[in-house]
């Protein structure tokens, strides 16, 4: 069973590494200096545990029998040509809305799996992460069928001592992620706060409840049906992550691209094309936009 | 020489104060229940002094010979309208842009004179202001004349001991002042911090520039030429000011409606009557109109 992890970042590192300590093939694919460095001097992985690990690299996909997609959203159409001419089940545990369907058209439907992760990982130097927090990972085929391939990838991950579930509606656990991104990722870039700040600040408070309930409206509008709601949720992990650093805001102060496209203006393209506006999206896309440095016109 | 304080809020019984004080004959004109405390107890000042007056005060407003505006910009039309029936100048030193076009609709050009100040004021209780800091009164005629009546309103303010300056595009005054406020007051508000953390948090500070710059294409585009860059100002003001919270924080923190229709608003606005997109500004304006109740639809 070899598993290829395309995109090997801090996330996608980390699962990598956790499953070939539970004794998987895996392969990592992903960009220098980072795998440069994996494949010079294994990949450290520092938090809530301290190893190092030989695991082989490259800079290009190979053929594999299971591909776990951890690119950043707005690599997605690019890694799936790359993959177009490879026959393995392909597997995203991406951020943001619209991922599945741009690998679906590349790849056609069969080949794409659904999913979505809490696990927390942080980039520490090139070759070394931090694993900063235990989570879950979903996964569904997109037609929400219980597949021999789905029980078999669920049971890569138990083997792996990783939290795993089947979900029968993976849409949604998407959404559901997606709602909870929408508000905290872009209030605590453009705040320049930790996650649990915006609890504290009344105006913030609101903010966070105002756009969540607006994701959440238009995910209804689209016809799903929330098993839990998303509004509370992402007050509970606002809660939960109260001192962490939000990836949105790293980003920003790092100068690097956000994934604010894949959340909030996903949200917002999805609102338009049922006929709807999403304006408290559209306002927190665009600043975020300000503050990757384009101009903020849509 | 009767002076009538339209609108004796914070600036509005601050200013009546300092008048009063250099024995010019004054009326306050506001809303209980700080009306009716100035009118059983008197008027208090703390803060850079501490004084309580006798000034008499009015519900309604009354005849005088010169009457300064300071109501809430979302009150300027009705005010107007209250002023119909008098004949006394209207000197508005009101926040946000469009009050004087407001004034001269409705009591025609001949009356209104413009203006801004940096005087601040607090409220602190019915019938008490908090005179927060001195600053300056800017006032000139629409059309740019130095009149017998505007030397007569600077000296008026001379003699108050305050500073006072005659300028010959006072438009150009309201935008710079305008432009600070768009980028102060809404940033605060929306963060929930002082003015001064707009410049310690890059984020913060990125998108303090570029809402500013945005605004200032917009005034340039209608004509104005500014004396000074008003983005530097901005950030000028926000230094001298750090430890401030803005009027717009303490309006969304209180549960008050703020000025933003008049400021972030009117921006949006003009710049769509000539053509153009002020999206940042518009951004900022629906955050701060989910902040205010409103759902943030335009």
């Amino acid at each position: 069973m070899k598993i290829m992890i395309m995109g090997a970042g801090a996330l996608g590192s980390l699962i990598g590494g956790l499953l070939h300590l539970s004794g998987f093939e895996v392969i990592l694919v992903g960009r220098p200096p980072h795998i440069s460095e994996i494949e010079r001097r294994g990949l450290k992985i520092s938090g809530k545990m301290n190893v190092t690990l030989k695991i082989p690299t490259s800079l290009t996909p190979v053929e594999s029998d299971l591909t776990i997609l951890t690119v950043k959203s707005y690599d997605t159409r690019s890694a799936a040509k790359a993959l177009r001419e490879f026959d393995s089940p392909v597997l995203s545990l991406q951020n943001g809305i619209g991922n599945e369907e741009t690998l679906m058209e590349e790849l056609g439907g069969e080949r794409v799996i659904g999913g979505v992760t809490s696990y927390g990982a942080l980039r520490v130097e090139p070759g070394h992460v931090k694993y900063t927090g235990e989570g879950e990972i979903v996964i569904g085929e997109m037609n929400g069928k219980i597949t021999e391939r789905i029980m078999m990838i669920s049971e890569i991950f138990t083997r792996a001592k990783m939290n795993v579930r089947i979900s029968e509606d993976i849409k949604m656990e998407i959404w559901k992620k997606a709602i909870v991104n929408c508000g905290i990722n872009p209030l605590t870039a453009i705040a320049g706060v930790k996650n649990g700040v915006l609890l504290e600040i009344s105006s913030l408070r609101k903010l966070l409840r105002e756009v969540c309930e607006e994701a959440k409206r238009i995910a209804e509008a689209l016809g799903i049906t929330f098993d839990e709601d998303p509004v509370e949720r992402t007050f509970e992990v606002a809660k939960r992550t109260s001192e962490n650093f939000s990836s949105m805001l790293q980003d920003v102060l790092n100068g690097r691209r956000t994934e604010i496209d894949a959340i909030n203006g996903e949200i917002v393209r999805t609102a338009h094309s049922i006929g709807a506006q999403a304006p408290i999206n559209e306002a927190l896309y665009r600043l975020v936009k300000v503050l990757e440095g384009e101009n903020g016109r849509t």
